[in-house]
């Protein structure tokens, strides 16, 4: 969830300052014609990690914009007047009317993380709290309201380095807040619980927003644009509903930087290593498989990545290591009519295998917002709900213990037009070649963008993606296999951890 | 919730038999209808008390439809290869294609509520379920899917008798349900812990449908007009999204009785009765408001009820006992400009009571269900959704320590007629009579509906409604105070149980 954050965007001074004057000349504009429509209102939430920049990206925001429209609300201790009354009453009473922009810097879910983080309470409380967060959203996106929600980001290593900075810097000491963010528990706690809020309350109508906060252009800039195209969204939105208005779909990447583009793919292994690998990591799946401990859980991996960038026969070597029996392939296609007369998921539910046993996805549920989103399958509602449900799935199949690794497996354009030559041109090869990819291949860009939204909204904690960098089949082979053994043996350590704390 | 449930509703053999053939038919076509267009399946929810006529219904549905298009699953103990499976698993496999109906005898709720019942977990495990329930059934709405979700409701008096009748008959003993009904505790947690469910996931797409379940006529009709509604409303529905259907609204009961006519309004006090309960009430409120117990409530007081019911002057008696700065009255007409800049529900929180203080509500929240309801100032769509809105204000209120009394006078139309013309005719109070006034006794039946639906729906264990019956306004004056008196006190007492408890 938080990965494409911590690639490192920067913005250059060059391109910010180029980029920066217009961009302000269209939020002012469009501020002006949310006033003037006066419509709805416009609620920004501001959550992250300390140090992310949360507060200068707000400062700039009120510079850039005209601040007379704007009320920037801050929520700390509560008040004497809010202690007397119900806990949702301080929101209420600083809730911007229609045609104004509230932005709500600490906020409903900064009170939950910080006591959940604390150990003031465990995960169903945090769950209805989360729950109560949502109901609250839910009902003002219903009568209008636009809301943005933003998570300013910093990795570990990033956020040591801004709080040392701060920290000798004699204008800004005083920043250092009251969680002991120096302590890495602390960072790793509200990572944790920061993305279980993230993860249950991204909604279509109130997504959130990730923000990379280390390079401070590049976050202004994507601030700023984000909030531009969610505005001049709703503001030109017919009025279908006299006041309803819903946030704007996913931006893409403000700096055009991907995930996918982090990756080194020139990563390989000679022959021998290969070999030696290979069978190593065989056997250990196998053994893996056939532990008694396996009998707590199963396993699923889920296989997805470009045309031709050898899924098959990374599954093949995945495969050879095990027994026919305890495994099964299921490969996703067209769904059948069968299929189609029921609810997405239910294509998939009905292969989740039982405990004990492995179930290997060849394509799989993410189609929704890969091949569905870019084909236009289905509605902008469609796959953007998708990302809340996949989660929910998966955060049910975890929970009954199926371990579930998920793979995209990358190339880049070049290797993937040497591959489709190479089948044009190899006879029991020329069947894997059709149309299909070379029209997909025209889409190069829109995969790109759809996947790193994929990973942004659905690497989990519960279940991360692993991305396979895969030019070299080798490496990619190996690295899936190893990558499923090193998930089962955390899962079995889990396990194991959790009988010892039962007996005792 | 389950008032309108225990009223006693009844259809005569007579109006049954002329009912059913028309009733069979028509549910036989919307069936065929269903099944030729394939755009959507229906899912039927069976819940309720034990010896409710679930059984029966299910078995009588399946006999006036074609059994053929409808799989009846029950969901029991889990199997062997659900265990080993995540929990939604055998919901998924059992769902009803397009063009099918799938009724759910017993299901995800039951399971949680007998959990809750039986003490396996508490609370925040129970809104858990509620909430992975809600995301379920959102989903298959998304997806299409028309849902049905039925509670069959018997009061304590009306299920020991059903329960007595069912364990003397040799052909239905073996029908005691291993939960043991007869312990009275049970049947007030689970219509507790019920309460709890339905209040939180009826929404407007999957709304739940409360059936008196004593009378076989009239819960056999009632299903069955529900189904015929709901169905023929999903069937003619255009397609806007490709398969998007949602839930019927409301209709109202079947045997035309509302909970409004099982008030006796001839109920009066003498003018010497009156004086004298009416200063003891008095005293016992003042008293009340000035306990020191007080410090840890705040006191809330809704008036709603007919034109001309006496609203103005109960709530005069009420403030007559008290000092000025302990309250304040709120009258609410059409919003303001500003008020109209804002969610609904913000003109309301803006007059919560701190601790220690009373406000007083003439009229109310309530009105997006009566006035604008029926005149159509919002959608059915907002109406809809603001039940469960106006419950979740409420809990969250009550959590704070507020209690909340929440009246409906009640007058006939007669006495409504007698008071219009003395205050056409009464100079001071010819002011209180508007054209307004005339056209809303045309809507008459609108408001009795409206009434019966707002107690059906937010009448809760949180903050019930309370009837008043005021053709006599004597009768009605000492009735609001001696409520209020009884809600101070019965908070006081759990305040009071509570602060033993923490002290031990």
């Amino acid at each position: 969830m938080f990965e494409s954050a911590e690639i490192g965007h920067v913005i250059d001074k060059e391109t910010y300052e180029a980029e920066v004057p217009a961009l302000r000349q269209a939020l002012l504009e469009a501020q002006f014609e949310l006033q003037q429509q006066k419509r709805f209102p416009v609620i920004i939430l501001i959550n992250g990690i300390e140090g992310a920049g949360k507060g200068e990206t707000v400062k700039l925001l009120n510079e850039w914009m005209d601040p007379r429209l704007i009320e920037v609300r801050t929520f700390d201790q509560q008040t004497d007047e809010e202690l007397a009354r119900p806990p949702a009453w301080r929101y209420w009473r600083m809730l911007p009317a229609k045609g104004r922009m509230g932005i709500f810097f600490g906020n409903w879910y900064s009170q939950m993380l910080q006591d959940r983080v604390h150990g003031v309470f465990k995960d169903p409380r945090l769950d209805q709290g989360i729950n109560a967060a949502e109901r609250l959203e839910k009902m003002l996106c219903d009568e209008g309201a636009l809301i943005f929600k933003f998570w300013f980001h910093l990795s570990r290593k990033q956020m040591r380095a801004r709080l040392k900075a701060l920290a000798d810097d004699p204008l800004h000491s005083w920043r250092i807040s009251p969680l002991d963010w120096q302590q890495s528990q602390t960072y790793d706690k509200f990572v944790k619980y920061g993305e279980r809020i993230l993860r249950r309350t991204s909604r279509d109508y109130a997504p959130w927003h990730v923000i990379a906060g280390m390079d401070p252009r590049y976050r202004s800039l994507a601030v700023g644009m984000i909030l531009l195209e969610g505005l001049q969204g709703a503001l030109k939105r017919p009025k279908i509903h006299p006041d309803k208005v819903s946030a704007a779909p996913l931006i893409s990447s403000v700096d055009q930087m991907n995930l996918l583009d982090s990756l080194d793919l020139t990563l390989n292994l000679d022959k021998g290593e290969y070999e030696e690998q290979l069978i190593t990591e065989q056997a250990r799946l196998s053994g893996l498989m056939r532990d008694k401990r396996m009998r707590r859980h199963a396993l699923i991996a889920v296989f997805e990545g470009n045309d031709a960038a050898g899924k098959g026969g990374a599954i093949r070597r995945v495969a050879a290591a095990l027994d026919p029996r305890q495994y099964s392939i299921v490969p996703i296609a067209a769904p059948t009519e069968e299929e189609r007369a029921h609810p997405y998921m239910w294509r998939f539910w009905r292969h989740i295998p039982a405990r004990g046993k492995f179930t290997v996805f060849d394509r799989s549920w993410y189609g929704r917002v890969l091949v569905e989103r870019i084909e236009g399958f289905c509605s902008a509602a469609d796959w953007l709900r998708a990302y809340g449900e996949i989660n929910d799935f998966e955060e049910q199949i975890a929970d009954a213990g199926v371990v579930l690794v998920k793979f995209w497996l990358a190339i880049d354009k070049q290797t993937q037009m040497e591959r489709f030559e190479e089948r044009e041109q190899t006879p029991f090869k020329r069947f894997k070649i059709t149309e299909d990819d070379w029209r997909n291949r025209d889409k190069w860009d829109d995969y790109r963008t759809a996947v790193g939204d994929m990973v942004d909204r659905t690497s989990t904690e519960v279940s991360p993606w692993t991305l396979v960098e895969a030019n070299d089949k080798r490496w990619a082979r190996v690295k899936v296999l190893r990558t499923i053994n090193e998930a089962l043996e955390e899962a079995f350590r889990k396990s194991d951890k959790k009988a010892k704390k039962d007996k005792r």
